[in-house]
């Protein structure tokens, strides 16, 4: 197969890479660098089967001549900006980078004759719901613009997969975490407590909880269904377990080895305006189709501690 | 109340306009004359409160300005490609005419303070589905760009709302008809018995089953339930009963007076790619809410046909 990777030098992309490649796969892969970094395909650029091109996914005109020249037959599309907090005050980010890169990618496809994408989705198409999420029942209903522009995507792909009878694979990521993780609150913390360890400073009231996936749980799940089957298929991808954000700078303190750290919160129940403090996936779909998370969501914390003081 | 309303030459806003300035309000209304026409507008163009301004919602400069002088406090956003066969060709009429028009909207009315909107949305978001779909449970699965684009738009809806403590009433219209509709399977009736009343030809088996709303029933719908409440309100809206393709060619031919008239069908289930052949909404939260159409399905399509002979 020769899988063409969107937004592949960022954090889940690249690893994405990883596994393709080992698996005798032909991997092309298109970044803007914005998120993702040179870091993270550094070692793979002398792969004879991997290509990279520097490339924005809103020049349709370079789309089109990667999708000429390469041939590629299953497109996973990955890109996107996936920081929240940033778009909050310039919703025309999601707009460009989230919303209209899938439009492209899929316009493309559509021209080129692809039939098979993956599409990587978000808890954030549900919006803040105390219930539990079931990718087939639940109200959509996002608070952030991220969210929003990934719902746009949902319905994009769900009405190109069936005029163009292609087979799309959609999986609504939680927070995922590990090795190559660019930022989010792991990361912030680190950063923090490396400044100063006496005081730790924690957005909202510290009982934001949500499920924390770790990257390679992830992966081996979209290696797993990649070809499952016709037309659109949907998964909740993620860990019945979850983690308080003061838990996490717990375990953060614990594996820095600061001990008598003073944790001072900002207040108020989400970390920022469009954050959803809790919420909790039905995984029954996905665990019945054959997959469960290795790791629970504090050994994912824990192992990204460790993963990023090496 | 200011009320602009985007797309308000076409066949369902320039009726609104009709409404509302019934009722004592203000009217601005732009249209880019790309479905919408002069002729739906020409009796309100000497009306002291109405405004009419030919501009395109895809040039932000010129929305900015209109935003500026006018100072609306409510937006009616009925702006989108209509026509879902056209678009089944080119799908950048979707992302350009119904979803960068929603885009363009919210951020205008981000930028000029404005809190309250309607919105135009589709049982097209649904895709094909045999249950009764309920607006709050039922799996979104568009099978067109249209409903794809439009389940994009509701998707920037609750991300706008929920950030901007914005008032949004979205419905999700069926068949809507009535006097200055432009196009559908009446008006391709009535045309094609006009050139030859001997025989009429039917896209697809004919048991294509859809409710079709009169639409001065959705305007008083939308008049009724336009100021309902804080955040997002989510209607179907739409008729009980339902009529079947061939039963509308019957109505056509009886009130055009052929008698006589050979049926010839193309066959198949949809009468083109991306159509829902068969549907029925779940009205209980509206009905609920008070509010049920006066006319049935049939009497819809009758009424709408005697419109057209005048």
């Amino acid at each position: 197969m020769k899988a063409l990777i969107a937004g592949g030098a960022g954090f889940i992309g690249s690893h994405l890479a990883d596994y393709l490649l080992n698996e005798g796969n032909e991997v092309v892969c298109i970044d803007n660098f914005f998120i993702g970094t040179r870091q993270n395909i550094l070692h793979l650029l002398t792969n004879p089967h991997y290509v990279f091109y520097q490339y924005d996914l809103n020049n349709m005109e370079l789309l089109h001549q990667v999708f000429n020249k390469e041939k590629p037959d299953y497109v996973f599309h990955l890109a996107a900006n996936s920081d929240i907090q940033a778009s909050a005050q310039n919703p025309i980010i999601e707009y460009q980078n989230t919303y209209s890169t899938t439009f492209n990618l899929l316009e493309a496809m559509r021209l080129h004759n692809v039939k098979k994408m993956f599409f990587a989705s978000t808890s954030a198409v549900y919006g803040n719901k105390d219930a539990l999420l079931n990718e087939e029942t639940a109200l959509l209903a996002p608070i952030s613009y991220y969210g929003g522009a990934k719902l746009g995507s949902e319905g994009l792909l769900s009405a190109y997969a069936y005029m163009n009878d292609m087979d799309v694979l959609i999986f609504r990521f939680p927070n995922v975490i590990g090795p190559r993780l660019t930022h989010g609150v792991i990361f912030d913390f680190i950063k923090r407590l490396k400044k100063d360890s006496s005081k730790l400073l924690i957005l909202g009231d510290g009982t934001q909880t949500k499920p924390y996936l770790y990257v390679f749980d992830l992966i081996e799940a979209i290696m797993k269904f990649k070809n499952i089957g016709k037309g659109v298929t949907l998964y909740n991808v993620g860990v019945d377990t979850a983690t308080s954000v003061t838990r996490i700078a717990e375990i953060v303190c614990q594996k820095i080895g600061a001990s008598n750290v003073s944790f001072e919160y900002t207040g108020g129940k989400g970390g920022w305006k469009g954050d959803v403090p809790k919420f909790q996936y039905d995984l029954s779909k996905i665990h019945t189709a054959g997959w469960t998370a290795k790791y629970t969501s504090d050994e994912a914390v824990a192992l990204t501690v460790e993963n990023n003081l090496v």
